[in-house]
């Protein structure tokens, strides 16, 4: 199995990325092989100084990099030889089975869509995050930002995916999965949530549970916590800055530990037709590392052939 | 000024808003009078229990009450002798000035539309919330949960209305106000925000300073935070899970004690033609005192007649 790594992604490659890589290579097993895309010089030099072999690693050497605040489809487009670009080639032709980067997560969406493109039945890829739970295990949320304005079967076939996502990759038996909304009751909500509970009732796909509401983000009411990109990427962002405040505050817990990104690795793009993993920006090593087990996990797992067969 | 307070109303009632009314009793100057809507024996009871005197508060019994989990609409017209219905009936009439329930929130606002109902030329009145800030002080959140589903005309207007009491009630000079969105550029976020940005920044009763996102809640960016009502009550109760979970674990700080909704003792209606506020569900004595306070501040600062001006 090979598995793409976009060493050129984050505020902090190729440094964080590479050795990211090296902890990642630690921890892959025989026949698991990291193609590492991007500046080849610039990774062996760093390798080099921390005493590994470059033998362990394939190289893909690009010459662009497509920068974090750059509109993703005229990035994706015109830098043909970046490596977000170069690793969705790879990805579609089949020469590496996974890919991911803590790049532009924008152009790795577009990316994703153009080259190896939404799985046939998927309306809207989506991506997830995980969310830990106070009693401890995780949930997933989705979507958190490829959709920002949705339709109520959009919201229906996120569910679909984040529970394949819970079942297959975090080993959830049955997953619940749940709406996000304003009010407990079936008739509560926006026009959305309104018309999507009944077809999340109805769908035989998934083990709906009915409406969840904001204080329940971190409770055990569900395992897939559904809503749109914008509502998801706003709920992302706010839990995210919370952690952020307790850090600042030195405050020490094990729950708000489990926030840390960089256990998760990062958000997978569900629905589309190869694994994809988009990291955090400020991705650190330890995070690189996950990001690309994470890749791997799906891999493993069959998850994009799990996902054709429901949407068959 | 005569200040209503609905005694009926809240998890804890009537225990909590009459322990709640004699703190506010001690705190208000004379020629306030907090006028005392509900079961009378019952509040006479507790008063003098208290070793308080009925002869500090004015009285007017009711024989109904609106439970929480009831239907506001229905309620509002089959209860008309419930302490919230009546509340809104000689907030009509004028006989208070001002009216504050921590009872069935859906059954206030409802009320508050029926009865004194929206300043001419506000679409919507729109809740609003607290929201403390890292650096201190604290930032207003509108809207909170009032309209589920909004036009950008909608979001101008809450920015007009929650700007107005930053300004005349918590003296914030010249507020800033920001729009939630999910990227700082102007043509970010869902068709909703995309299309509000541009009028904004074209409105001359705000001080727009361009989007924030979730992670920007508690800092410094503005001082009045716009959304839509479905957005901002996931945000609102989101953010109180946090403040929950640091309770549970025992966090101590100065930061998350400013989360305490009982500081703040409730939401204002604004954008109706008297000062209506909405209390917790599960308001204690302190949040009752609190709200009441909040009620007349905003009687003071003739917050409703800044409105109409604003609408003219």
């Amino acid at each position: 199995m090979k598995i793409g790594l976009d060493i050129m992604g984050g505020d902090f490659a190729p440094k964080a990325t590479v050795l990211g890589a090296i902890e990642a290579y630690k921890a892959l097993s025989e026949g698991q092989q990291l193609v590492l895309i991007g500046d080849k010089e610039q990774a062996v030099s760093i390798l080099q100084e921390n005493n590994v072999s470059p033998d362990h690693f394939e190289f893909v050497h690009t010459t662009e990099v497509i920068g974090m605040g750059e509109h993703p489809t005229k990035a994706i487009v015109q830098k043909p030889d970046s490596s977000i670009s170069v690793g969705f080639k790879l990805l579609k032709e089949g020469s590496i089975a996974a890919f991911s980067s803590a790049g532009n997560s924008g152009a790795m969406l577009v990316g994703a869509l153009f080259s190896v493109k939404a799985i046939p039945g998927v309306l809207r890829p989506a991506m997830t995050t995980i969310i830990p739970k106070l009693k401890g295990g995780l949930g997933i949320l989705i979507d958190v930002g490829a959709n920002a304005d949705c339709k109520p079967e959009f919201l229906v076939q996120f569910g679909v995916l984040g529970s394949l996502f819970a079942q297959h990759v975090y080993n959830v038996q049955n997953p619940r999965v749940a709406l996000m909304n304003i009010g407990e009751e079936e008739e509560k909500g926006n026009i959305l949530s309104q018309a999507t509970y009944p077809l999340m009732k109805e769908s035989n796909l998934i083990n709906f549970t009915g409406n969840v509401e904001g204080r329940d983000m971190f409770g055990d009411l569900a395992d897939v916590i559904v809503c749109d990109g914008f509502t998801g990427n706003i709920i992302l962002k706010l839990a995210e800055s919370f952690y952020v405040v307790t850090l600042k505050k030195g405050l020490k817990d094990e729950f708000f530990d489990r926030f840390n990104y960089e256990q998760y690795g990062g958000s997978p793009i569900l629905g589309v037709n190869a694994p994809v993993v988009v990291g955090h920006g400020i991705s650190s090593p330890e995070a690189i590392k996950n990001m690309v087990l994470l890749s791997k996990n799906m891999v493993e797992s069959a998850l994009v052939d799990k996902i054709k067969l429901a949407f068959q």
